[in-house]
């Protein structure tokens, strides 16, 4: 670990004080650390968060205000214990688990995050796809994001969505069955489940893959937190497939804010008289989105423009050693020959199952292991071309 | 007129002898005109063919082989009169009735154009939209066409499509039962109907609206025919819609040629799971075709990129005294104040109902009225933009 306790718990502290994205908050971070920020919030005084005239300054003090009037309720060491009891940790920048692509957003990326379940957030994100869209799906819609996720997470590629009833759903639904890794950023804490219909999805996502948020465990969702979430949700994976959307749709902001970062933007079509197709069409109209059949042609467009986020896994992408101990017991736990089911590698391992499948879907994303049939396998070592 | 006696027996006749869209008669017709292309043929003696090199000068000699031996059973007045019993005619370069659009074909063009049915075959396609798809279509697609069709129609523009099962049915269908002007271009002569199971269909076009063929009276089709007739349906339209289609399809062979002519090429998304939506999706991912989901999006496309094939109809595109006497009576039949429909102006005009229907596409397309509700009124003439 290379940060401090200070800086963690200064992290932790500003995630409860203050909403993500805040316009003076990033660049004060940046200039002044977590905890120089968090020091500059209690002496009321900052001269480095980039207000520049009279209504900026006074926009600041306000921000400050708000800020301030939180400080005294602020617990992070309780809830960093409450994360931690629930199969969680919180992740700043700097620790190995915070990942990497995060950075594109600049002073507008997350404070820290707080995660529940056994997957590795780095190494899962690393081959990821974003996949969202209307909570009121159609059959049809439901049906293609689940067989397109299922299909990606059979291809080691985390499927990475809100949580939200709909097309979210189905996509970590999909994924799931696959037995891949999946991850939900949500709006809320990782301490409870919304909305309460997916709480059984969610709790099998806590147990065998991960729960993302930005805000301590008890924050309720809003709709501006949402809104701010799906930003998260974009710069994690390496392009985002909206499969059913209306024109002003949630959706339809996450594709943005991938635009926005230059990551590939794909769009489902679907029947035209579908008022939850209309956005997705309008999007391939505007030739903002590319059109997206099958998860072959997500992959082929994530990999033909999304190539700077990581390394074509033509091998692993970390080094063996630094697994923990748990994940190289399953990784070990895989046949050197022929493949072997979740199940049978758990049993192998002497790990139960939930466990087995999230560090599966972490070896996977990570190049040491790939789906082979109704399995995992190691891959075969690829003859170099002529 | 301006085209000849002799002009239009001799491109009768080549319409009889040689298929179209022959590599070494277009050049000939370009320069020796068509009675001195015919001539050439008859002589066997083609010095402007084009055709240079010993190979080339072969394959010109056998062209003109072909032709020959079907000279003696040409007889292009017999044609003509079969053409003009069943209320048709055939239109040359030169004729008024003669699409100048076509000549974007260069020494593609047909060598002349035989028509059956009431509808103006130039009036009738200066506002037109190609719409073309699978004959396996699914009933979404049916439907989609159907009312796509209606609305361009009723809009007035004409529908122009390939008179084949399916899409084409559709296309054709809605544009009929929106009191539109349809085309049906055809592969084979204009005095029979193919396929079958069109019978009643084609037969309808033929009373009120138009058929088309570039091959003479008695001529059938064949896969050559239907793959070198599309070009004449993308040339006709200012662009063309591909509402279901595989990746191999004849839809997408006449999405191609409007290619090639710089005509704005259109796919109606579907689901992701149907087979005949795939070549639509494809298209739409590789960027060659832009999404268009209703008739609007269709009309705004060819708007946007199809100016120059004809002004924007702000009024009549033609002087009302060009109008031949049964179409000027339909006109005057419609009132000047309000809008009447196609069986009132027909009882006004003394014509029967399927003449009122065809000349009222052809005004319609012309400018001299617009649909309004169920009828057709004379447009209000427009206020001069401050």
């Amino acid at each position: 670990m290379t940060v401090s306790d200070a800086e963690r718990l200064a992290r932790a502290t500003l995630c409860y004080i203050a909403e993500p994205c805040d316009g003076f908050l990033g660049p004060m971070i940046r200039r002044l650390g977590a905890t120089g920020a968090l020091d500059a919030v209690r002496s009321g005084h900052a001269p480095h968060a980039g207000a520049s005239g009279e209504k900026e300054r006074r926009r600041l003090a306000e921000h400050m205000e708000w800020w301030r009037v939180r400080l005294p309720s602020a617990d992070p060491e309780a809830d960093l214990t409450v994360c931690e009891k629930l199969g969680g940790r919180m992740v700043c920048p700097g620790d190995p688990e915070w990942p990497g692509q995060l950075d594109a957003l600049g002073d507008k990326a997350p404070y820290g995050l707080w995660l529940r379940g056994p997957a590795d957030l780095r190494y899962g994100c690393l081959q990821s796809v974003a996949m969202v869209g209307a909570r009121a799906s159609t059959s049809y819609g439901t049906r293609v994001a689940a067989d397109m996720a299922a299909e990606l997470a059979g291809r080691g590629y985390a499927v990475v969505s809100g949580g939200a009833l709909g097309i979210d759903a189905a996509a970590h639904r999909g994924a799931l069955a696959a037995g891949g890794t999946t991850v939900a950023v949500l709006a809320n804490g990782v301490d409870f489940v919304y909305p309460p219909r997916n709480d059984g999805l969610l709790t099998e996502i806590a147990q065998t893959a991960l729960l993302v948020s930005e805000w301590p465990p008890g924050t309720t969702p809003t709709r501006l937190r949402f809104l701010v979430r799906n930003r998260v949700i974009a710069a994690l994976t390496k392009g985002t497939v909206v499969v059913e959307a209306d024109i002003r749709s949630g959706a339809l902001n996450t594709a943005k804010y991938a635009q926005d970062l230059n990551r590939p933007v794909m769009a489902v079509p679907g029947p035209v008289n579908s008022v939850v197709s209309r956005g997705c069409h309008k999007w391939l109209r505007d030739g903002v989105a590319t059109c997206v059949s099958s998860a072959a042609e997500v992959l082929e467009t994530v990999g033909r423009i999304g190539d700077d986020l990581a390394p074509e896994s033509r091998g692993p992408v970390l080094p063996r050693d630094r697994l923990d101990p748990m994940t190289l017991l399953v990784l070990e736990a895989v046949p050197a020959r022929g493949s072997a089911g979740a199940a049978e590698i758990a049993v192998r391992a002497g790990v139960d199952l939930a466990t087995a499948r999230g560090r599966l879907g972490l070896l996977s994303a990570a190049g040491f292991i790939e789906h082979y049939g109704q399995g995992w396998r190691v891959p075969r070592r690829r003859r170099p071309k002529r």
